[in-house]
């Protein structure tokens, strides 16, 4: 019995009970058609719950398929929630009452001041709205990256002895990729062996096993001023106490460092030295020194968050020292990562500390998620080691470098101002002259994604600062946006 | 200038300087080969450090290959740390002193009796020593999975929309995967929409997360006892206090249970109602209903780890309720995942709770590790989906059966006694008559790792009973040690 059309082209055949239409070649496969045909009628209550469908001998016969192609496809069903399996009865339909109820559309949350914290401008980054609306993402576009280098990496994994698909990685991370990370560090002048280097599911992970491992309730952390916003509500929950060090051109201000160190005897002091968010300023030498003197004289770790690492462009363009560069991971903990210049996705992020410190936060990051996986750490190991990576970045500041300027001037024919003028990095700071949490909210109504400065400061008061990512300034909305907005 | 052999069938040709072979009909790629060669004359000393590399051009012109070929080969050379560029000047061989050591070879760590604690047994787990050589391990072995749903998997993400292998996932993890997780919860008869479940890295990760989102130091936890031993570590560090109800054949001693709430007060009872590792028995519905009435009297959560659901073959085999199944996730946490039945490695677990507490939780996971990594959800969601998964466990299920009955009688016939004669699972809880820290010390000379009972009690002491996996006892090796230490 064909279609009714009786198209020659497709030669369909249509099911006696339930009638549907399967076709030899059009695209999917026959299982997929029967699946797709079966679940499309019950999604449209064609077929009601509780009936008994065809059994696999009848619906083979009356298809013209296979039994082998039938089963295949009601297992299908069955695991897609359309069927169910009665042992000895056969398939029947499902009840589905508003099981699969479709999800809220995928819109940015509405917020007003009081409601604009860490964690809203965190749950917004994740929404994945188009990157052109966002030009206070922290992340670059996608049309910025190399997706063919994560697939390819995927793929050359799934060629590989399954078995390592399958067990648990080891506690420190993928040792070759440790290797690699080592001779990363050895650039930047850190020894660091493999046994120093341990991966974790991205500097967030880095961040959260350092805080709990050296911190307590109570006790003090140092952070920027401004700095990256989501550290703050993550260390608001330890009930740990979070106090910001300004952050000039070259560094934070050591004086203000070890005047807040006598007082409140931080035990960690934790900042971006190279190509700090939001500002990409970088640090000096001397400045670097300073930071170390006042950690040893009130005894407190310094963690180096370096995930801008790859887009400084070299100490030529703007001086840039790594605080671990000094110290060689006596009383640095340096982190870095891949989230911002490979694929967020991957989750692959390190810490290099002391081979002590290392034991120590290893045997906590077992007891937090076991192991990180080694499947993204492989593809990171393979982009690295084959020379892809160095490449990739080179191509990324190369673009980065010639949008920077052009933003700059733009954004300052606004009337708004640019601080530090940075040569370097994918973040501008700047200074609206108007409250950022308001513009941020009209914004918002229009779909944009701002980054209000309010977020950076550790303790979010309102400011007229906002940071700009240059790599998402493409839109010429949100540009008309800025326009009316600064009138 | 060709292989001093001369051997027709290769034409290797001789680099002038430095010599070495490459050929073009061997396995590896022109770079590989080219890689390869200058790489193992480094690690050789045949060339020493600071040596200048021939140009591109004379390289390429010597070997007869392509320019391009030789900067690619450079390019990975420098990646892998044997070779620095240095503007203007060249390629040179690099200062690599001691910089790839090589590792320690894989041995499990020794221990004496003091040592034997929760860190270490899980580093020894992780040491990915031969399956057949850890009775001890809590997995099963690689043969028993199946790499080739992971693989297929991944090669099937590779090829998608590249983008999302870039941008970071979503909070609460991948929504078709979340839809994939209400269906299978249905089928437990517990109703939870996708917003009320999130995916973890893990059932660990789950585990942390709970912990740290309701209780706080001083705090106290009850957990079985005998139970999973990593989370008596991971609450140790918190400064939780750890208290463990006795299981019996059909669940927690409830009597102990309800008067050890009302003196201790505490947050969370956390246990596995099916399955129990490590005994494999399952809750009844009535000690079900008991644990739900006292919770509710002394106001604590109930934490439901149900890791080994799919291994359970049905109330018909061996009566087993899920609490969440009565309370509908009121008053319980559910937590799975699929680190035993699939991939470790892929490192996705998931919560269930109530739709207040599910924000609440995913804020939490928010700011500890920004997102889960979607490659791994994307991957679990496609065998989730196709059916693969059903059939997979179901095949685990059959070869668990096939071997129990065996195992059981010969670890019997060696004079050990088996707890509870479990009709499903993985694990035999046994009674050894021995000290088992001191018989896994004695393993461990001989290379096999033993699960000794004094690792399942939340006091950690001497215990003369110990977890048997029974995948995991193919090696004649086993047995004769076993033989003789119960001799």
């Amino acid at each position: 019995m064909y279609c009714t059309y009786n198209h020659d082209s497709c030669r369909r055949q249509v099911l006696k009970s339930p009638a549907f239409y399967i076709s030899r070649e059009s695209g999917g496969s026959l299982v997929e058609q029967i699946v797709q045909a079966v679940a499309s009628r019950i999604d449209d209550k064609l077929l009601r719950t509780g009936a008994r469908m065809p059994s696999i001998r009848q619906f083979a016969d009356e298809q013209g398929v296979s039994r082998f192609t039938v089963v295949e496809a009601y297992d299908r069903l069955v695991a897609k929630g359309y069927l169910e399996s009665r042992r000895g009865a056969g398939f029947f339909v499902r009840e589905r009452a508003s099981m699969l109820s479709q999800p809220a559309p995928v819109k940015p949350q509405t917020a007003d001041t009081q409601q604009m914290d860490v964690v809203w401008l965190v749950r917004n980054m994740l929404r994945q709205m188009p990157p052109h609306k966002m030009p206070g993402s922290g992340v670059l576009p996608h049309d910025w990256l190399d997706g063919d280098l994560v697939a390819n990496g995927l793929r050359a994994i799934s060629r590989l002895n399954q078995n390592l698909l399958l067990h648990y990685g080891t506690q420190q991370g993928f040792l070759p990729l440790r290797q690699q990370l080592q001779l990363k560090l050895a650039e930047l002048e850190i020894a660091a062996a493999p046994e120093q280097i341990l991966t974790t599911s991205g500097v967030t992970q880095a961040l959260d096993l350092v805080a709990r491992e050296f911190t307590h309730p109570g006790d003090t952390i140092f952070v920027d001023d401004p700095a990256w916003f989501l550290m703050f509500g993550s260390f608001a929950i330890f009930g740990t106490k979070v106090i910001g060090i300004p952050r000039l051109h070259d560094g934070p201000d050591v004086n203000k460092l070890a005047e807040l160190a006598a007082i409140h005897k931080p035990k960690l002091y934790i900042t971006n030295s190279v190509l700090h968010n939001p500002t990409s300023t970088s640090l000096s030498a001397a400045k670097a020194f300073q930071i170390l003197k006042t950690a040893e004289q009130f005894n407190f770790l310094v963690v180096e968050d370096d995930v801008y690492c790859d887009l400084h462009p070299g100490s030529a363009v703007q001086s840039a020292t790594r605080i671990a560069t000094l110290d060689q991971l006596n009383r640095v903990i340096y982190l870095g990562g891949f989230s911002k210049t490979l694929a967020a996705n991957l989750r692959v992020g390190f810490i290099a500390t002391s081979p002590e410190l290392a034991i120590r936060l290893a045997d906590r990051k077992m007891l937090s998620t076991l192991t990180t996986t080694e499947i993204s750490e492989r593809v990171v190991y393979k982009i690295l080691s084959e020379g892809h990576y160095r490449k990739h970045v080179d191509r990324i500041r190369v673009r980065l470098d010639s949008v920077r300027d052009g933003i700059c001037k733009r954004i300052e024919s606004l009337g708004m101002k640019v601080d530090y003028r940075t040569p370097a990095g994918m973040f501008l700071w700047t200074e609206t002259g108007t409250d950022t949490n308001k513009l941020t909210e009209q914004a918002l109504e229009q779909g944009y994604l701002l980054s209000p400065g309010s977020l950076f400061s550790p303790n979010q008061l309102p400011s007229t600062r906002m940071r700009i990512n240059i790599a998402s300034m493409s839109d010429p909305g949100v540009w008309d946006f800025l326009e009316r907005a600064m009138r």
